[in-house]
């Protein structure tokens, strides 16, 4: 299957790191540590996902998830699949704290942006590489940042 | 366990359904067909569950997808564990169209508020019900309405 991620996706996050299965994406944005998985299918809900890559994203949620909680401040994650714009699958895993600017409401469509500086993004890279490293999770590939 | 909804949960919505595992409500606000699960855990966040209550309300929210597309009009599904007010782990699954009051914001937060006619989630209940018939799900009560 030729995967293509998606235009808005694509410029709007860093692509961190490849699986067989998807794209693990942070979202340009310094105010929240926002990270994307794109799930490489063409299906648009998760409910239509065949069961084993269903059970694939939930594995890579919880494992994102806990490189999340566990390197950045984190009141409560926010896991979510919305996709009302960007019709191309992916899964929201965002760290708020009580602290971030939109709090206690959601992030989607804030109008709170911050750029990230390159070298902090190429910091979160290699935490997340160290990360896998340590869970000896070896099938995947991190992206050079461009 | 002893397991007692949250009290805003349990304000804001109809209970329309009992598992063994979790609890299915409706939110009050007849503006959007707007589900809720709520797994009876203690625990917050969703990678923080054994993984069999993980596959369990992967399951769930499965069930409870296909049945919100067939039966409301439906162009995108959002499906969500957020919990920055309410704590209590509870899964949103919720049928957004192009013509609804958000559309395409987010729901969450919305100033977009009506109140069901009580016939009306009676209608619901039963269309869940015989949803659920159909699929052969036994494991299940159905609530009275309150």
């Amino acid at each position: 299957m030729t995967f293509k991620l998606d235009n808005r996706l694509n410029n709007d996050c860093f692509k961190l790191a490849e699986t067989e299965k998807s794209l693990w994406l942070l979202l340009n944005n310094s105010h929240f540590p926002w990270f994307i998985i794109v799930p490489k299918t063409e299906v648009e809900e998760l409910y239509l996902l065949p069961l084993e890559l269903q059970a694939e994203l939930q594995k890579q949620s919880s494992l994102m998830s806990e490189f999340v909680t566990s390197h950045f401040q984190c009141d409560k994650l926010n896991v979510a699949a919305i996709g009302n714009i960007v019709k191309q699958m992916h899964l929201h895993i965002i760290a708020r704290t009580e602290t971030d600017p939109c709090w206690p409401g959601v992030v989607w469509g804030t109008e709170f942006k911050k750029e990230y500086e390159k070298n902090k993004v190429l910091e979160i890279q290699t935490k997340l590489k160290q990360f896998c490293q340590h869970k000896i999770i070896t099938d995947i590939e991190f992206a050079p940042l461009q």
